[in-house]
C-alpha cells in the first residue's frame, strides 16, 4: 500500500519515468499558513547534481499544489501536488527491459506483480522520495509552531564514522555537505572520490535528531514510538538498519552503564543522561529522540556485472545512465522528513 | 494502540498484575486444525525460571482458548485467549508506588495517562510478550502449511558476539539456551554469571532466520517487509535496533561488494549470495530473510539506584522483586512470534 | 474483521455457546472512574426474559472486568471483560447440525468458512450484541461528561407506527417496553400477542435521537458522520435499513420544504428546522441527530419450515430452542450502543 | 478522511474549483488491460447538461492517468488520475462568501475546519463524485472478469415511484434518463418539469442490483457487506437512507413471509426467494444483491431563502449559479461506482 500514517496520511503516486510524481496529504491542520520557500529548499537539498559524485540527472524539483489551499492557507481538504518528471531520459532504459539489476527490485516486482514498468526502476525508483520531502516539509511547519525541531547529518561514510563506543549519538549538527564537522567531512569526500575512481559506490549512515518533543508522546506495545520510527526509516529506499539511543552498542552495556537516572532540574523531571534515545515504553521522555539509520551503497555502479534476464540466461550488463556513487547526503532531508510525519502524526492528534 | 496486523490481526490486553493477559487473534485462516502442545510448547521456551539468572518469578503458563476453536478446529471466528497471572505478588511493588524507576515506563506512562498501574510495570511489564508467543505460535502452525519456518538464536551476550566483518548472519541453529553452539554458548553464560555476581545485567543480539519465503511476498514504499519486521521487532520491550542482511556492516561496503549476483539455478532465479537477507525493494527474493535484533540490559538490577519520586524528590531505591539478569535468551521465541505474524500477515490474503 | 472504531476500538470475541464472550476496548479515555452498576443496567435492557415473548435463555448477564482498569480508574490500557455463557443449550441444535436454517447465517458462513459452529448459530448469534452493549455504556459515560445523551425507542412494531408524513423523527421517549407512549405501546404488543399466538415474529423500527453533540463533528467525503452511523447500524443482526433526518421521506419533498433555514438565537447559529437530522455535509450541526434503523421479523419461529440440509437434500424444521417473537425492544439498548461507539470515536480525538 | 476501502484504497483530492479533481487508486490488479473508453462512457453519465433540469455547467470530463499504467496494463503501482476543473466560475459566489447556505455544508464546515472555500462549496461540492465514478469504472472492469455486474436505476422521483408493497425490488434496467420503464419515467419528467416552473427541486430514490457475486463474500460482525454497502452510500452528498432487500417494508412483515426458503436448484443450494437481498449475516448468498438509496432534493433552487451570514446577521440569497432541479439521474452512476468498490474490495483479496 502506498499510504503512510494514520491521522496525518500521506499518499503517493508515480514512477521515474511517468509524467508526474506526486502525493495527497490527508489530515494536516487546518487554517494553517504555508511557507512554500521552504517547501522548496527542502527539495533542493534532497535534489541531484548538488554534487559532482551524484547523479547527473536534472531534478529542478518544485511542487505545484493543486488542491487543500485557499489563498495561502490549509483548508482542512486533502493537499494534493505534483512534481514534474522534467529530465526522464527512459531510452537509456531500454536495453534493461529484460534484465534484473542486481541489487535492485526488478526480478522481485516481477514475481509480484507478473509486469514491470523498466524504466528508470518504475516505481521503485528513489525518485520517489521527493514527495515524502515535500510532505515532511509541510509537517517540519507544522512541528516547528509546537516548538518541535528535526536535524539530521551524515555520520558515517563507509569506514569513515563520528561515533565512538557506547556513547550516544553525536548532536553537532554542522551545514554543508554532511551537517557534520569540516575534518570528517573531508575524510567522508576522500571515500567517495576514492569510489568514483573505482567505478563504485558507498554508502553510510545518517543520524538524526528529535528536539522538543514534550514528555508523553508514543504509543504503548505495538505502536510505540520507536517502533513507527523503525516502520518508517526501512521504508526509505536502501535503508538496512535503525537503531536509537544507544542501539546496538546497548547489547554491550552492563544495566548499570545503560540505566537514565531520573533528576529533577527546574521544576522538570527528566533523565540526566539518554542512552535511551529519548524513549521509554514507547512513549517519549521529552529528551532528544536520537536515532540512526544505515543505508547500503548504491547498487548501481560504473562496472560491468553478471546477472540473468528473465528467461534466467546469463547475462553482462553496465549502467550507462545516470546514478550516485554516494546518495547518503541526499538522504538525509528524506530521513528528517519521514522523522517529522511520524512526530507529526503521534502530535497532531 | 493495541492491536498488530492488518489481515491477521493480534490485539492483546492484560497487565502484570490482572487476573489475565490475553489476546483475541482474528483473520486467522478457517477450518484449521490446532497443535495445542506446540502452542505451550512455545510459552515454555519463553517462560522464566528456565536458567538460574531469569526472575523466579512463577509463569507456569498455558493459553485458555474461549472462542474461535470447535471441535480442535479454527472456525473463522476470533481466536479469544487467556493466560492466568498465577505468581503476581502486588506487595512487591507497594513501595515503588511513587517511585520512578530507571529505565522503565514508569515516568512516561504516568505523562501520557495521568495514571499508573505500578504493579509490576502494569501493561508496560514484558508478561505481555506471552500473549505474542500464543498469536505467533498460531501464525507458525499456519506458515509451517506453507513450507515456512522461522528460528532465531542468540548471536551475542554483552561483548560476546558470533558475527564477524561483512558476512551475512550466521544460520547455525543449535538448541539449548542460546541455540548458538557451544563454545560460544559457554563463553556467553560466563559474561551472564559475571554480571549476576556483580548484581548487574546485560543485553545482547538476537538473529532470525526465515525460510522459505517464496518471491514476491511484501509491499513496495510504505509497507515495505522490512520495514514492517522493524516495526514488529521494536515494539518488544527493551529492542533498540534491528538491521536486516548486512545490516548496519553495508554502511562499510562497496557496492560491488554488495550487490547479490542473480543467478539461475535448477530453474529457478535466485541471488548467489544473500548480503540483501531476503528482501529486494521491499518484496521477497526467495532467498532466507536474516535479520537482527538488539536489546539492552534489563533496567531492573539488584544495585540501589537513584531516581525521583512523583513529586520530583531524590530517592533512592533497589528491586527486591524478581527480575532477569539477562533476558535475552527468553527474547528468542518472542522475535520467532512477531516474525511469524508478520509473514502470516502478508500470506495470508 | 471483528474490530470497529478508529480512536476507540472494539474488539469482540465469542459464540453462543463458547464458555464466555467478550469484548477489548482500547482507546478509552484513561484516568476515568467507571460506574459499573450503569453499565449492568444497560445489560439488563438487553436481556432475554424481560417480556413474555422474548426468548427464555436466562441471560442474567454481567460483564467481568479483566484489565485495564485500576482501583476503579482506567489507566488508558486496553480494557478487556468477559461475559459468561450461563445457560447454553448446545443439544438443543444437534439436530439442526446439518440445516441450513432459513433466514439465518448458517449457509453463508459454511461457504465462507468451510467450517460452522452450529450450536446457536455460534459467532453469527445476536447473543454478540450483548458485548456492544457493554462498551456502549462506557462510551455513554465518557459522552455524559461532554454533555452528550443518546435515546432510543421503538417507533414501530409490524404495521403499527408512530411516525406521519413528512416530520422528522418523534423525541417523545417514554421509559418502559417501547419507550414510546402508552397507547402506542399498547397497540404495538397487541401486534407481538397476534404474532405470538400464530407462532410467527415481526419486526420493527428504532429510532433514536443523539442530544448535544457540538456542530463540527464528523468528517467530510467518506467518513460522513451519517455513514460511520449506518455502518454501525447495518452491523446490527437483523437490522434492514437507515435512514436519518427525513430519510426516504425526503425523497417525496421539495427543496423549499426539505431545506432548514439558518437562524441566530441567543447568539448561537443553528437551523429553525431539523430536517437535516442534525448533519450536514457529514458533520455535525449542533442541533439532535435523528436517525432510525429498521429490523426484520426474528427468523426462528415456532412454525415448521422447509430447506435444505448441506448436502442440498430437502428438510423440514421446526426450531424447538429458545427465541424472541419481537427482539425490537430489545435491540434498542444495542443501536444506542452503537451509536455511542460512533460519536465517542469522534469526540475522543 | 478522504480515503475509501482496504484492500483497495481510493484517496481523493480537489475542490469545485481548484485546478483538478483528481483521485489515487492503491491496490487494483496488476498486469490488468484498462478500457479507457468505457471509463469516459461512466463519466458521460455523470456530467451535467444530460437534461435540460441539470446544472449547465460544462463537465466535458475526461480522466488524465498520470502513473501506474505502462503500455495500457495496470503495474500494481498506484494509479493516480486527474480531471480538469474546465468550466469554474468562481466569480458567481462571491456574493455567497459570508453566506451559509441551507441545506449546504457551509456552516459545518466553517465550524469544523475556521475556514472555508466558498468557491462553489469547496471540497463539499458533489464535483467529487467524478472521482467516484472513474475510480469505479475500474473496479466495474475488475469486477465484469469475474462475472459481475451492477446496474443502477432511478426507481422514485418525488411522489412517482415504482415500488409496491413487499415486493423486493424491481429488477427491470430500461436504459435512457432513468434506466426504468418508459410510462414511469414520463410520469417522473412531470414531477421534474413541476418542480422546475415552481423554481423548486426534487428528490429522489436510486434502486441498485450486484449480479454475479457469489457466495461466501463479505465479513461478519461490524464489516457485514450490508454495512460497507450502507457506510459508501451515505457518503454520497445527499444520500439521506440506505436499505437492502426487503428494508424498512420488512418491519412490517411477518417472519414466516420474510425467509427465504432454501432450495437446490441444479445442484446449487440457494434461496427461492430474496427478500434478504442476498445478504444473510453479513455474507452474500449467491443471489443478486439488491438495495435503494434515497436523495433528498438539491438544496440550491431559485428561489429568495433566509439565512443568516457568518456574523449571525439575518441575510436573504437567491442562487444565480448552475444548479440542478433534480439530480438523481446523474446519482445512478454514482450509486453503480461505490458499490462496485465495495464489492471489489472485498473479491479482490
Amino acid at each position: 500500500m502506498n499510504c503512510f500514517g494514520k491521522n496525518i496520511v500521506l499518499t503517493t503516486f508515480g514512477e521515474s519515468h511517468s509524467e508526474f510524481i506526486g502525493g495527497v496529504l490527508d489530515g494536516f491542520p487546518s487554517n494553517f499558513s504555508i511557507d512554500f520557500e521552504a517547501i522548496n529548499s527542502e527539495l533542493q537539498r534532497r535534489k541531484t547534481g548538488n554534487f559532482s559524485f551524484t547523479s547527473q540527472r536534472k531534478e529542478n524539483d518544485c511542487a505545484q499544489f493543486i488542491s487543500g489551499i485557499f489563498e495561502g492557507k490549509t483548508t482542512g481538504a486533502p493537499i494534493a501536488f505534483l512534481i514534474k518528471n522534467s529530465d526522464a531520459q527512459s531510452a537509456d532504459y531500454e536495453e534493461l527491459k529484460n534484465i534484473y539489476r542486481n541489487g535492485h527490485a526488478d526480478f522481485t516486482y516481477q514475481q509480484k506483480y507478473g509486469i514491470r514498468d523498466y524504466r528508470g526502476g518504475g516505481r521503485a525508483s528513489a525518485r520517489e522520495t521527493a514527495v515524502r520531502v515535500v510532505a515532511g516539509a509541510l509537517a517540519k511547519q507544522f512541528l516547528a509552531t509546537k516548538g518541535i525541531f528535526i536535524d539530521g547529518f551524515v555520520s558515517q561514510i563507509s569506514r569513515c564514522h563520528s561515533r565512538e563506543g557506547g556513547n550516544p549519538l553525536k548532536n553537532e549538527v554542522i551545514a554543508g555537505l554532511t551537517r557534520n564537522d569540516n575534518t570528517l567531512t573531508q575524510a567522508m569526500l576522500q571515500e567517495i572520490e576514492t569510489a568514483q575512481k573505482n567505478s563504485n559506490s558507498v554508502g553510510g549512515v545518517v543520524s538524526c535528531v528529535i528536539k522538543g518533543v514534550p514528555a508523553g508522546v508514543g504509543e504503548p506495545i505495538y505502536d510505540k514510538l520507536q517502533a513507527r520510527l523503525a516502520y518508517a526509516m526501512l521504508s526509505i529506499p536502501a535503508a538496512k538498519g535503525f537503531e536509537y539511543g544507544c542501539g546496538f552498542e546497548s547489547a554491550k552495556m552492563l544495566g548499570s552503564e545503560m540505566n537514565d537516572v531520573f533528576v529533577c532540574e527546574n521544576g522538570k523531571i527528566q533523565t540526566k543522561t539518554n542512552n535511551c534515545g529519548g524513549i521509554l515504553g514507547g512513549i517519549s521522555t521529552g529528551g532528544d529522540i536520537v536515532f540512526r539509520v544505515a543505508f547500503k551503497p548504491a547498487s548501481s555502479i560504473a562496472q560491468k556485472q553478471q546477472t540473468v534476464d528473465i528467461d534466467g540466461n546469463r547475462q553482462e550488463y553496465k549502467i550507462h545512465g545516470r546514478h550516485d556513487v554516494c546518495f547518503v547526503p541526499r538522504a538525509v532531508p528524506v530521513v528528517e522528513a519521514m522523522a517529522a510525519l511520524v512526530v507529526a502524526d503521534f502530535i497532531v492528534q
